[in-house]
């Protein structure tokens, strides 16, 4: 572990997303067989260009408790693969139609819209079996792992991230009250990026108060990093982004922005990356990466 | 339990039917906030009058190596999530295009291709997280659910259903050879037929040759009833099914009937039904519900 004074963010976050691609890329066999094209349409998408800020957090949560990142990759890649699934149905026409996504065509633009639908689900799909193989119950006991899969089921599922995916979507071109705002933001962003820490340190073997801090935690940068999204899509540059700026404002969602203008939200947050560093005022130098994570939200540019 | 003379199959499948609707009714809570429309939709489609295969082969798995039905409830309701969502996305315009499906509108047709998409996604999220919960964890080992969840995860994965349903898709209009409907056969419809038994016998502490004949059981019938979808597709009245008849030929679908013939897809059929039933030679009475389920099979009408 770097110390404080040595911790470089880039180069922590660039170690562990080639760890995370190259677990990821033993997931799946070569395609081959009558279903190729599916799994080629499943890797298309893992595998263009995501940040791996999920399985990162998940990494980064198990180290702050004293676990170590082995003994996380399954679910680090299944939460990966989540994330990724929700991304192709989200890109799809009858949802926000985007063509470009991280500066690629969309999965759909590539192998059309009936394989992209069974390519998340396939994804989805494949995150649960991944979290019951033999690599993650060869480590963990299987009552933990039980309680993490039902975790992120929880934040992935109708109560969680598809619960806020279809009020984001049944709000577009309508006002919106801020506690909806609230719900949209928490839902479709926030339970899965709180999932991914929290589920770290069940895996990690931490205890009550130390999985207690890190969900606070999470939750706080969940909601933070959702509204980064927001004002980096009014203020951030198209080509530095991989997508096109200003869509929010085009579609009519309901971003923080919209509802409480761009200083405001900067202001909100900016206390909430605050609320999540003070979570891990009793954790050492372990949860070094998680602050430095929490302080990269507001200024990262993509 | 009854004895042979006395099942009735009719009652049987009635009760049980009854028994899984109940316990289905108990997973969601009332369409309330933000997400009501998300709700519903799940809702609509989970009660738009299946027969609860699936989740009865589970509980008839599990009676027949001595377990009961309450053990398996969770995991049976899981199987009927699953199988619904898959119905809500393949009856989507971008897939099969249906607009009634047991004779009700299909989802999308009621609430919107964006709300179907998310309907399908959360009701396959929530099954997982169903088998993680108290209900099931406090009367089945941890590790024999992981085991459960892996299988059901695999058999309703890209190595399983979404597997069959790409091919399936990709086939329509194609010259199919045997392999290839083969294929599309046994992932598309057998996978998640014979999971559904074969995670009942798992649950109800099966021995390895018990769980290994039950699973060669399903094999057989999951094939056996696929063949018989596509034999009442073409002799059957749309009135008596709820769908059209004849559908499958419009859409040029990969059929048994139409790479085979009529008459041949009855015969293997039949083989099918024969070998399901041999493989549970050395159960006793316990497993009379699976016998007559897969002659049941044969003798359906929708």
């Amino acid at each position: 572990m770097q110390s404080k004074e040595m911790f470089d963010l880039k180069v922590y976050l660039s170690e562990k997303k080639a760890i995370v691609d190259k677990a990821l890329q033993s997931c799946f066999p070569k395609p081959g067989g009558p279903a190729s094209d599916l799994i080629r349409a499943m890797e298309y998408s893992l595998f263009a260009g995501g940040k791996r800020l999920r399985p990162i957090l998940c990494i980064a949560g198990t180290r702050a408790v004293g676990g170590t990142e082995e003994d996380v990759l399954p679910v680090a890649c299944a939460l990966e693969m989540i994330h990724t699934y929700s991304l192709i149905h989200d890109d799809l026409p009858v949802m926000d139609d985007d063509d470009l996504r991280r500066g690629k065509a969309t999965n759909h633009k590539v192998f059309g819209e009936a394989v992209a639908v069974l390519a998340g689900d396939g994804l989805l799909t494949e995150a649960f079996r991944l979290m019951t193989s033999h690599k993650l119950t060869q480590r963990i006991s299987p009552r933990v792992i039980l309680k993490v899969i039902g975790l992120i089921a929880h934040a992935s599922g109708y109560q969680g991230m598809v619960g806020g995916q279809v009020v984001d979507i049944i709000s577009e071109r309508k006002k919106v009250d801020f506690p909806t705002l609230d719900y949209i933001h928490t839902h479709k962003t926030g339970a899965m990026i709180s999932a991914s820490v929290t589920s770290g340190a069940m895996l990690g073997g931490g205890t009550p108060s130390e999985v207690e801090a890190i969900t606070s935690f999470g939750k706080n940068i969940g909601l933070a990093f959702q509204i980064s999204d927001d004002i980096l899509d009014i203020e951030g540059d198209t080509n530095t982004m991989g997508k096109e700026a200003g869509s929010d404002e085009q579609k009519g969602k309901a971003t923080y922005p919209a509802v409480v203008g761009v200083k405001k939200s900067g202001e909100i947050q900016s206390e909430l990356v605050d609320a999540a560093i003070s979570s891990l005022q009793f954790f050492d130098q372990s949860a070094e990466p998680l602050r430095r994570i929490a302080q990269y939200i507001i200024e990262r540019k993509k």
